[in-house]
């Protein structure tokens, strides 16, 4: 068979790629069968001591630090880091643009400006920072998973790499993302597929997936996504991470590429994923102290508001009052999700904050708006771009081979949206009707709580799974039931790691009364020794714009599960 | 020829206006050819003098501490704007809905809030508000112009009366608007034309054309409109009034009812029109500091800043540099405007402060992306309501009878926008996808004037015409070419009143280069005995969500424009 056209210019791409690491820092692989990776990086021995220091800093702030007293010069981090994300990139294909080359000479201007001048060129001086392969860097490509769009060289950086830039980060690598960014795992015909470094049988999720297993890997400090959908949420959950999913247009993202560009009613954010919640606070404060209304005519200008971050509208957080969502109706979560949602509830119990129950409210019709919203083009936007190159759309996240048995012929999403159409304008605005009424319903719904919660405020936020499971096989990830949910009513939402699978603990639980053939399948999909040590995470929702809030509350969480883990043993 | 039943409709919700007013209240009218009526509230004899003094306080600041302190009770103030808003409506058929008993009682209760509590009800004690035809109260009709609506009458308050409530306010009237919303004039089949208090040939302007018209007769002290294209400025700009337009979402529209329900790419806001700055100010931080997001979940989480108000961004305020746009390269404006723009410039150079030109950007295809989405489908959203009663879709605002003959067959938006036609979501997305581009292309070009101000900002504020023109007779005002910007690129805008026409300053111009076919009819319009005594309003126009910085920048230039008059002796 002829190799057509578009497969030649992604082997050529894919060849460059490879081409762009330097040799000495191609390692011995483990053997593929090997499926937990995150320990390569310590034993491969590409990296000094002193490098497995640097990149085991997972408290950016403590990294921050070091960078401004110049005890780490830029180009240590930077490097220390670059040799850890090749690493990454052999163990699980997590990477897209490499340019070490660009982000060292970067580094080292920045360690002159510090020698130089005595004073860092900005709040994240010298620290490298790895990007979703959407927010454009000039002079590089900017291919986001379409065949169409290799060669196409940005002619100015997005709004976000412009202020990073400004703090004095390092851009240093961009990370893989799936075919038209609308799935929740990672692979394209470009790049192919990223694999979960916890487990390689495993995705790492998506649309942010090279993130999640470059960061899982430690191969990045801090790493910069978009989630329309999930897309933060689910790979940080899938791989032991912290993000936060903010408002539309906290954060600039004006200039980065897209997909479905131009659907704004339910707009696509950025935000940062890190290994630790610091992380997630210094970016989510560097870039809203850019004070970046002023470069993205989209950004809300709010400053960053301490008064919301110590948390004046909750009580000051001293005791904080938490719904959770055991179960959001539609599917119900696997064993381990309960583990971890008990273990959230006895540890900030034990910290002195209340934990109560939350109803799920019509959790089904959001979900059902937010996909027909998201189908309003008939397909058109992926379709149009797949056509540029000939590339086919892509059908299915499953492998050909070592695919799982399980994969679902019908995902719940089609049989609620239906065939794809084009539906009108006035079809659109009809649905924006609907969207209105339904975050109306839930803001209600919210403030009624205050009835049930004792501290005189509505519950503070409410605790949930991000995914109905931890990481999948490939092929198997079709819920974004529990993360949608924010995205439609534009909840500020973090994800914060709480346990890994533990198959003495996290037995199968009994069927139940199953909600629709997707639940069934999922509970049917769970298998302990199959998940066994996959990172759980959990997801916490405030309110509209409340990222402050948000950032403060699982600072709390994380704290509290920390005391909680070292006082019970767990982990 | 038989009535048809909708013509019957309306003639029996007319009589029940009619019959909603006090007898003792209907006075004996001037003949229909005055026309110039806003002297009429204190010559016919229906106001007592104290009731005149009540109405006559325009410093809506000086009114609330009266009725603070209860020198004022809130039942007396009430009833002297009530009876001044009957009065407006014998003239100017400026109100729809008219509910005496009930606005009286709760005047009576707020009264007796204070005298046994000793303290207000809420910033916005016992002060009667107007609303557009929009605002939904309990229990009333919210007709908004459309036949088909009448007798819906609403089940619970919309966020903005609820709101208004808890600030201790009595909502008191509601006032017309052009069927559709969608004109820059007042006239539907329901409640009819409303016409201009200052001349009774002109337009008040639309679509809060009601509220325009009783604010410039002083029957009401502060009233609240809508803004999608220019409704509360062209309206505030023909009748002498300060507005402010706030960006999308800042204030709670939440349960209003409205046009072209679920368009979201370019929202309508609602904002204050009053006859003083205090007024604009006092409402809009009343309602931002009620937390209205807890209640609309669209509205920005963004307290009032008083850093903002201070004008910290701006200097401070001491020096600020304003852009003035002569003329947007659409239409060029009549003569009056011109001289209003040099008074402004003299007033502000007096002051202190800097005045430079601005280089119109783009202006002609962002009018034209708003226009387009506005008609993205194709008319349907206006038919669908016509359909209901049978009603014809208004075609033209002129009047069969006593029309001007300078009405334009094609105004150049219908060239612009062409033949209505259904628009798929996939276009509207790619119209979106032109206004994001021209957004971000407007910020950049207003960053840029950075390198002419010397005050080290770009400019501050843009000023500019509302309208091309001031108050036109019915039927002629087709022009939102200066009003729209601000919708499309969402920038905070203010107008503010600077003078009157005076035929023996402003003489015609001479002809210029015409841009367009509607450039010349506008100059040819240009009459100045007929406009002669009609307001002059500007716009200033300040950026996305810079509420607050505007309403100071406003302030400061009211302040020069009274001591500019003050010295020279100017009106």
């Amino acid at each position: 068979m002829m190799t057509s056209d578009w497969q030649e210019k992604c082997a050529r791409r894919k060849q460059a790629q490879l081409e762009s690491i330097p040799k000495e820092w191609i390692i011995q692989c483990p053997p593929d069968d090997q499926l937990c990776v995150t320990n390569v990086p310590t034993q491969c021995g590409l990296l000094s001591p002193r490098e497995l220091e640097i990149t085991n800093t997972v408290d950016v702030e403590a990294l921050l630090r070091k960078l401004q007293t110049a005890e780490w010069s830029s180009f240590e981090v930077t490097t220390a880091f670059y040799k850890r994300a090749i690493v990454a990139q052999q163990l699980t294909n997590c990477l897209t643009e490499i340019f070490v080359e660009k982000a060292l000479a970067r580094s080292k201007e920045l360690d002159e400006i510090l020698k130089t001048t005595g004073k860092t060129a900005g709040p994240l001086h010298g620290l490298p920072i790895s990007l979703k392969d959407q927010f454009a860097i000039k002079g590089l490509e900017t291919i986001m998973g379409y065949v169409a769009w290799i060669g196409r060289y940005a002619e100015c950086d997005s709004v976000l790499v412009e202020i990073l830039n400004e703090c004095g980060a390092v851009p240093f690598v961009r990370t893989n993302v799936p075919q038209t960014l609308m799935w929740g795992e990672t692979h394209n015909h470009v790049f192919g597929r990223t694999v979960n470094p916890f487990n390689r049988y495993m995705t790492p999720g998506g649309s942010t997936g090279g993130e999640g297993a470059l960061l899982a890997m430690r191969g990045s400090p801090l790493g910069v996504g978009t989630d329309i959908g999930g897309s933060l949420r689910i790979p940080s959950a899938f791989c032991g991470l912290y993000t936060l999913r903010p408002s539309y247009e906290r954060l600039p993202y004006c200039g980065a590429v897209n997909a479905l560009e131009g659907q704004e009613s339910i707009s696509s954010v950025l935000g940062p994923m890190a290994n630790s919640m610091s992380g997630v606070k210094i970016f989510t404060r560097a870039i809203i102290d850019s004070r970046p209304w002023n470069k993205d005519p989209l950004v809300i200008r709010k400053e960053w508001s301490e008064k919301e971050y110590r948390l004046e509208f909750h009580g000051g957080g001293k005791q904080l009052c938490f719904g959770i969502m055991r179960d959001n109706g539609v599917v119900k979560p696997h064993p381990p999700l309960h583990r971890a949602m008990v273990m959230f509830k006895d540890a900030l119990e034990a910290a002195g904050h209340k934990v109560i129950d939350w109803e799920p409210h019509r959790h089904l019709e959001i979900y059902k708006n937010s996909e027909t919203i998201f189908a309003a083009d008939g397909g058109d936007d992926y379709r149009i771009q797949c056509g540029l190159s000939g590339e086919p759309l892509i059908q299915t996240m499953s492998p050909k081979e070592d695919a799982h048995e399980s994969a679902l012929d019908e995902p719940l999403v089609k049989t609620l949206v239906g065939k794809p159409h084009h539906r009108s304008a006035y079809e659109l605005w009809q649905l924006h009707k609907e969207k209105r009424e339904l975050r109306k319903s839930h803001l209600d719904h919210w403030e009624a709580t205050v009835k049930r919660t004792g501290t005189g405020r509505p519950i503070d936020a409410i605790i949930s799974p991000a995914v109905a499971y931890p990481a999948v096989p490939h092929g198997l990830n079709t819920d974004s039931f529990y993360t949608t949910l924010c995205n439609a009513m534009d909840y500020s939402t973090s994800v914060f790691p709480v346990t890994f699978v533990d198959s003495s603990l996290d037995k199968p639980h009994p069927p139940h009364e199953f909600y629709n053939h997707e639940d069934e399948a999922i509970h049917q999909l769970y298998d302990s020794k199959l998940f066994d040590g996959c990172p759980v995470g959990l997801q916490l929702i405030g309110r509209t714009q409340e990222e402050e809030a948000v950032i403060a509350m699982t600072e709390i969480v994380d704290e509290a599960l920390k005391i909680y883990k070292a006082k019970t043993g767990r982990r």
